[in-house]
């Protein structure tokens, strides 16, 4: 265990849901994650404040690069357009890192602490992509109910594709709204 | 503080409700609760497990009413129809109880932790709504996108109403859905 470490992060982030899926998220140690990934302690609290911290540090990253989609959108486009950025955006972030990504999910699912830090951080996302609509001049209640309907659309798809390997992200998000058509109507 | 205390958890409720207001959640304590109550602190957890559950008590009744309606609406309905009497049922049942309604609202605003739970509700009561237009044969993806979109309708209307007596709790409601027809088409 040098001071030279490269990508700790990374393998403390492997050793961690490794560990999780073993023993499960509430009996798994910082201590045997840290031991895992071949690093002290020390080195983990560097990296992170605690064990939720390493499935949850940098999701904000989502909710900024949705809205960044969003703002990008042609200036003319509508919210539904604009939405549709940001969704694309989202599936491509997550099919990148696919393998990480189920393997949280199931974690995240199986534990309701986790569950519910989830489900706080879907609100957030909803405020984030509002807040972007807004900035694009869309007036409420058509910014957060777009918001509201793209966070439900990807959360739906998102629990789906995680599940099962078949599922295209993108297309099952498509088919949630589109499913909305005569409910909304 | 004999022992029969007509009322005592609608006074309990007042009272925190008062207190909660004056000195905020946090700083407020079970034992002036009781005080100004008129009962002791062994009354109050009689009826409540701590101060939390003196806005959160009974709030499962609103997806079970809400539920009931839906599961009541004519078997021909469809899922957005069946929606529609799920959110008569909410206005009738909060416009009923406005003034708790909307003092309630307000202290679980100014509160981080009370708006988690609040936060908690709502995602309960996606799932119930979800559960219920499953009942009526309706299918995923739209029995879930449904209930989001109605949670949300619900939330978003709820949110100004509490604020501003002057909307219409239901009309609100339907502004939001009416509001997403282009961007859902």
């Amino acid at each position: 265990m040098g001071r030279w470490e490269p990508d700790a992060a990374g393998r403390l982030r492997t050793a961690a849901l490794e560990l999780f899926e073993e023993v499960g998220f509430d009996q798994a140690t910082v201590a045997e994650i840290s031991e895992r990934a071949g690093v002290t302690s020390r080195t983990f609290f560097r990296y992170f404040a605690d064990k939720q911290e390493v499935l949850f540090a940098g999701s904000e990253n989502l909710g900024i690069e949705m809205a960044a989609a969003l703002t990008a959108a042609p200036a003319d486009a509508s919210a539904r357009r604009a939405l549709d950025a940001a969704l694309d955006q989202a599936a491509s972030l997550l099919t990148s890192r696919a393998d990480f990504a189920r393997r949280r999910h199931a974690v995240v699912s199986s534990n309701p602490a986790l569950r519910e830090r989830e489900t706080m951080k879907m609100d957030r996302l909803t405020e984030t992509l509002a807040a972007a609509l807004r900035d694009r001049g869309v007036a409420d209640p058509l910014a957060i109910m777009t918001a509201h309907v793209g966070v439900a659309a990807f959360r739906v798809a998102f629990d789906a594709w995680a599940q099962d390997p078949a599922i295209d992200l993108r297309t099952a998000m498509a088919a949630n709204l589109a499913a909305l058509s005569p409910a909304t109507g």
